[in-house]
């Protein structure tokens, strides 16, 4: 009998080892998880500390019971993985004060990855936060009751804390404009906190294109969140707790402070047993997810994945990428090799009431690293029939080889449920397959007055783009 | 200077007329049309009828001023063409009594369609009607009012004409369950009319999957559509006025009935002229719109176009082909051949609370003709994160090649704003560029949790599928 083991019991690790199991029940499955949780939806802690969400339970798809009760996998939770040894084909694992030894015929390295603490003087003060585990998002939900529960909200005229209209409790502050940035901003602002956020660049949400970044900064701005553009932050100053965040340009008081500020994959214990990393920092992988040593896979948000664009590996830690290759390990472990398939960079934000995704390379010196002549356009275009009783605005971003017309990137943002994301979709398929942007305007696109315009704006700015290339 | 005359103004005609005016501004663009409406949005009649659009004006995109005076475009409404000498390169045209001789260097015939009127006893009473034309619908929304103005809404208790709760108005007929007959049926209920839709074939819109007809079949009746499937229209029966619908089973009492069966491409003029028509009984073209005649042009709903499934010429009159098409036509003339693409058949329907989407080769019989093997399979998931407060149901259907997993077709319905429509452009381009199903499952669509699962349904659909072939 055959043993696979994995290290991390999140969304790479659990969905190979389930996909294992349900195609070789004779495997045995050993699962290693450091602390209690497993299979949550880490994207859906914003929600929770919004509170859409009534329990972190609700964010677990799979409970740990159910693994192995019902899918009859070797789940150990608090079990802390600290040494593999690749020629003895085994692991060493801490728990409860104790050490055990388990031997492995394949290795499944799914670490994951921290959230990256950025070089702040007094980041380590209280109040201030990060949002990447579970255990975070209950400090953050916890802190956010607290302040709700310290009296009733306070009016918009009770005193100089208070600079807007809506945005009472607080001030607080977000360092990084990225995702977790953003969509904290939503969460806290939910809870009538007077929101500033802080990014070091000139835009916000930088993976997308500048027109989506723009639409959502002037969004967040109607929001009442003060957003500060190349406003690196130099110091959470304060005493014990976090009292303002410094820039070169102000000092901002804050009584809390969110650092989004990215996550840098998790890799000590596979470097520490000789498996490569690579250029990005994370674990380097062939196709089939497969390290440099022999039957040791590495998935999910510490590893790499080629780019379907450039062919090149780059860090793009989502969760469906995790999901996808732990999928793929699993079915090879059980005996068909598979490729999980590429990444496309592809990622959606809600923003209060926007919506964005982005997919592909957008970035021109990216593109032009890969061999590529980019060229960018951006359009308008409603999201319905101009006569139809709803509807709003889509702006939809081409990027695309000059000369071939090769579709290299997109991006789009729209009022939430005027379809920016599912409208998306189109573009990761363009993407993925090398369409020409003249083929892509040519698409027989699903049009109906409740849904789009004759020629959706996914097809008009194909159009536009071809024309100007 | 060259003369480019195009016979018919909607989107075809307008559109070409529009590129080629563009796209060279010393080109003569003649246009004739029949009626005084140009480049109207036929398919907002339903909400037009509805009472969703105030003015039939609302529908039209550019008016004939603009296009003459803003476009530069000869347009002559009223002008009803005859003839067509592709010996003479002229045209012949009626208007106000009189005849009128245009030459023309190139010309488009794009004299649209008309709605099928199946051979039923009685077709002709007053109270039937058919959608096809702003007139058809200035005349619905006419009946619509006097309806609602006829005194107050009938109470549910107050006689035996009254068999629904919510439906007190009529009771009116539908005969037939294609998109027409379903927007229709929404219209006509919004208004409290009790409606009564009855279908020749085993299922409503039948060019969509089975499970997309039965999700709204069964949804059309909580709606209190009363819906008859294999119930061919015999008779419709009465006085002057349409008093009942008479099938093989039943007879049901209207007071106004709805042809909606379909239309058929006008292709006489072109007939006469000796432009040729495919097996499809629409207008043959090659791939750039160009007839068998040298020099003219057919496009939109009385042409036929290639299936990008099968390569093999189909009719499917919609209007994005129309506009594309004419576009591609208005380029072409104005010095730069181009393709306008084919079609997928891909369309979408709003049926109430439910929105729909289908695209490419569903039917098995279809496809086998084209060399396939095909499969279909059926999931039903939900559209946002279980977690997230708001979301739904999304059913997705795919057709599949089972040797090669060719992507052949998808269908999908789910709630209106849960994204079966905008979902679909992931399909429309998967069986536009043949991409096998079990690359589809590897998309890296677009994920958050306000509007998916980490695997987006279209994603769970290609998994389940490439599993079983």
């Amino acid at each position: 009998m055959s043993t696979f083991v994995i290290v991390g019991g999140d969304a790479a690790g659990m969905s190979a080892a389930s996909k294992a199991k349900r195609d070789d029940p004779d495997l045995d499955v050993v699962v290693f998880e450091r602390g209690e949780w497993v299979s949550y939806g880490a994207c859906g802690l914003p929600y929770y500390v919004k509170g859409e969400i009534q329990s972190l339970q609700d964010l677990v798809s799979v409970t740990p019971e159910e693994f192995r009760e019902e899918r009859d996998i070797d789940l150990r939770t608090g079990h802390d993985v600290v040494g593999i040894d690749p020629d003895d084909r085994t692991v060493t694992a801490r728990h409860e004060g104790g050490t055990l030894t388990q031997s492995y015929d394949s290795l499944l390295v799914a670490t994951g990855a921290r959230a990256v603490e950025p070089p702040i003087d007094g980041i380590d003060r209280e109040g201030v936060y990060t949002l990447g585990s579970m255990a975070d998002g209950k400090e953050l939900r916890e802190y956010v009751a607290r302040a709700r529960s310290e009296g009733d909200l306070q009016q918009p005229d009770s005193g100089p804390a208070c600079q807007f209209l809506e945005t009472c409790r607080g001030p607080v502050g977000i360092v990084g404009g990225g995702y977790i940035g953003v969509e904290m901003a939503e969460a806290l602002a939910a809870n009538d906190f007077e929101v500033h956020l802080f990014q070091r660049g000139d835009r916000i949400l930088k993976q997308f294109s500048e027109a989506t970044s723009e639409a959502v900064r002037e969004h967040l701005a109607k929001q009442d969140v003060a957003v500060y553009l190349g406003a690196a932050v130099n110091e959470l100053a304060g005493g014990d707790a976090v009292e303002a965040v410094l820039t070169d340009e102000e000092r901002v008081p804050v009584e809390m402070v969110l650092v989004g500020t990215g996550v840098r994959p998790r890799t000590e214990l596979a470097e520490d047993a000789g498996i490569e990393l690579g250029e990005t920092g994370a674990i380097a992988t062939d196709a089939y997810r497969e390290t440099n040593v022999s039957d040791v896979y590495a998935a999910g948000d510490c590893a790499e994945a080629e780019h379907v664009v450039t062919g090149e590996p780059v860090y793009v830690p989502l969760a469906l990428t995790a999901n996808r290759h732990g999928r793929a390990i699993g079915q090879t472990v059980a005996g068909t090799p598979t490729e999980g398939g590429g990444v496309a960079g592809t990622a959606a934000v809600k923003a209060f009431e926007l919506e964005a995704a982005r997919t592909g390379v957008l970035d021109h010196e990216e593109a032009r690293a890969a061999g590529f002549d980019p060229m960018t356009e951006t359009i308008s275009a409603k999201s319905r029939a101009g006569y139809y009783p709803e509807g709003g605005t889509v702006n939809v971003t081409l990027t695309v080889d000059r000369p071939s017309g090769r579709m290299l990137g997109g991006s789009l943002v729209s009022e939430y449920g005027e379809g920016a994301v599912h409208r998306s979709h189109a573009l990761v398929g363009a993407v993925t397959e090398g369409v020409a942007v003249g083929d892509l305007a040519n698409y027989d696109l699903a049009y109906a007055p409740p849904f789009n315009t004759t020629w959706d704006p996914v097809l008009t700015a194909a159009k536009v783009v071809e024309g100007k290339r």
